[in-house]
């Protein structure tokens, strides 16, 4: 329907592809290839078969991660299978190396069941210094990082952007719009429309954090304790649980009624169902209106928020902010998992907790500089961002530890800055002198 | 043991890994994100949604080969699992981009059974344009290949490099031995020592091409159609069957005796067994002196041939060729491989057969330019080589039918020939600006 024939679609058949391989090595004469290949290759092969933690030295373990995918919750087009992700991952991919220096390699697997998910995973496993993944539905996505956390073979760290690193840049986003609005999140209470993933796993973060009054509500109104949940609704039965203190029930409209913080992670139709736009935004605002003065709201919904922020703060709100980067207060995930997964990998981490989170989160908020209403989070591109950030995940890991390795914190930072710079300057030989990729 | 102080083991970690991910595309702006990622990326999304094939065109699927082990063979050290491969599998993944313009990514895995094997690979498909089976044990190498091969839902083609990948060399450097030495393959008696993957498939590709008198035998004799086959043994038992027409049986002797052509692809005591290494040497020229006047002898067991050639020479062979850069007539699969799986990805082949196979040892052949006894095949890095077996490949494969794409041959081989130098280039900016990488 058009698809083939957009600016998007066009530039993609030029690169033919966002991610290459390139070698680290000199392989030009049979001395070069004797060190790199065989038969010399057999040294750190039986290295590492003497002393396995040798893996992460001499190989690309150490800062190699999955991206792995099922596709079936891509970025804005839902269930597509993993081939019609592929575009979705090597973007993420390369913004890994981009920003955090990280190699990632897109892994889009046809599994859709937990168990083979998981099985799949821990048998590529072996190479990657960590497994990211995305794009998961729910309730599959919860069960894969529960069944692989408490894998006692499986000892590297699972992170799935869509629920850690969107509550990560969310709560970032949320430090600077409390203090900007004189709230606390002891004492406010929080609305999350969307209880996939993303809204879930928020919802959680947010409670550990120490959140009193979260209430999660998806299109059948919000998850109360007395709902019925169908068997694939069984994350959001837990999610009822652990939410909501208030035991409310009926629409979203009850859970935004007097709210201090909404966070949209739903659809853009999330608050107004009308097809006619002008009428889609007057619902929406209405649903604003119901809220505490001068609230706070994050509609993140992908590519189109649930309320634009201009119309959120004629309808009342002091701060809005959205995932798109057509306004002002993008969270955008590009803020965490770079620098997140690049402090995880310096101190080659076992798993991410929520300290690690935390500690990314703050400083994301801190790089925001003097935050104002219409700057609550830095630039998705801000170069110092990923550095900083890496810093505070390795210390928080050191800290809680979850470290098996501890290489100084200055390093860290430096390194993840020297690293970006790099990337930067081989991208931008190699596009100037092939414009086109041979 | 001492593996950790070598000069390759220190290589290793200064590298840190042998090759990295590098980006396609620019990243600098938010523009350039609304296209390679969020939200111009769902329109390839949707396009590929629509028309698989597209997967093709928008993604570096049509590029990508995943080198799959999991380490029960090792180039040269066994079965050592799949974190001691993975030194051998970048070395490897470099190689195809530095020789062949193939991004190709190791995926060492856990698993060690053909099902799981099977499954696996079938699991991370949906990234690939082919998939290389590389250092996995017989019989299950053979196994996974054949499922895969016979899996209708499976539609990349599958190679074994110790498999097809030798035999395509070990033939490229057979056309000339032969030719020099005035044989025909129909005519001469051929002696195989080694039953692994090498060994059975350079035996079958032998005789599909003509050789009618081909045996084999492995450390305990000659593979007859008598001897008891335990059950992992069973690709022997059906090797045995296919081969051996004068049903010799007892030790690798009465294959050799009178035989043109040794190809050893077992271990370097194959033809002689004492520790001493003299008497060793004796043991194997006792051997060589078996066979007809003025044979053929390649010795390719790796790192050290089961006879070294100037032993060969002078126990009466013609020619001798050995897997070793230590030596003249390196029979080296780098010779293969590259240029194999540029042509296969180039012409989108579904699978590999024997004519693309024979085509692409005739191409290697021709390299040597005018062969000698003491150049039967070209320097592995001989840069022309890959160009020409690529175009070779694509037009057996185009004429075989096996071709799902069908681009003019001379571009095939002139952009192989391109994407060469510009990986050279590229590589040695980044080690001039970067010694040692961040």
């Amino acid at each position: 329907m058009g698809y083939e024939n957009t600016d998007a679609t066009r530039a993609h058949g030029r690169w033919a592809g966002k991610f290459e391989i390139l070698p680290r090595c000199r392989l030009e004469s049979m001395d070069d290839l004797k060190v790199a290949y065989t038969p010399g290759v057999a040294d750190p092969c039986y290295a590492i078969y003497e002393n396995p933690q040798e893996v992460y030295r001499l190989t690309r373990k150490a800062n190699t991660v999955a991206i792995v995918t099922n596709g079936t919750a891509i970025l804005g087009i839902s269930a597509k299978g993993p081939e019609a992700s592929i575009p979705v991952m090597e973007g993420k991919a390369i913004l890994f190396k981009a920003c955090g220096g990280v190699d990632a390699i897109p892994v889009p697997i046809r599994s859709t069941r937990t168990e083979d998910i998981v099985r799949t995973i821990k048998d590529i496993s072996p190479m990657y210094g960590g497994i990211i993944l995305e794009d998961i539905a729910s309730p599959e996505c919860f069960e894969v990082c529960r069944a692989l956390e408490a894998d006692g073979e499986f000892d590297i760290p699972i992170f799935h952007d869509d629920q850690q690193g969107t509550a990560t840049v969310t709560y970032a986003a949320l430090i600077n719009a409390l203090e900007l609005t004189g709230r606390t999140l002891a004492r406010c209470r929080i609305a999350i429309l969307g209880a996939g993933a993303a809204g879930i796993a928020i919802a959680r973060f947010l409670k550990h954090l120490g959140a009193e009054d979260v209430v999660l509500a998806d299109r059948r109104g919000i998850l109360s304790r007395d709902r019925v949940y169908e068997g694939k609704d069984r994350e959001k039965k837990l999610a009822a649980g652990q939410t909501n203190p208030r035991n409310l029930s009926g629409p979203v409209d009850e859970a935004l009624r007097g709210a201090d913080v909404f966070i949209g992670v739903s659809g853009k139709d999330g608050l107004g169902r009308s097809e006619d736009e002008p009428q889609r935004v007057r619902q929406a605002q209405e649903k604003i209106r119901l809220m505490a003065r001068g609230a706070v709201v994050f509609s993140m919904a992908n590519p189109i928020p649930e309320i634009a922020p201009d119309a959120a703060l004629a309808a009342g709100a002091a701060v809005a902010a959205t995932g798109s980067s057509k306004f002002k207060n993008q969270v955008n995930n590009l803020l965490a998992f770079p620098g997140l997964f690049r402090g995880i990998l310096d101190i080659r981490a076992g798993g991410v907790n929520y300290e690690m989170m935390a500690a990314a989160a703050e400083a994301i908020a801190a790089c925001a500089g003097k935050a104002t209403l219409d700057r609550i989070v830095p630039h998705p591109l801000a170069p110092q961002v990923a550095p900083a950030v890496a810093r505070a995940v390795a210390e928080a890991g050191i800290r809680t530890g979850k470290a098996r390795a501890t290489p100084p914190l200055d390093k860290i930072e430096a390194d993840c800055r020297a690293q970006i710079e790099r990337i930067r300057e081989c991208v931008r030989w190699m596009l100037d002198r092939y414009e086109v990729p041979v």
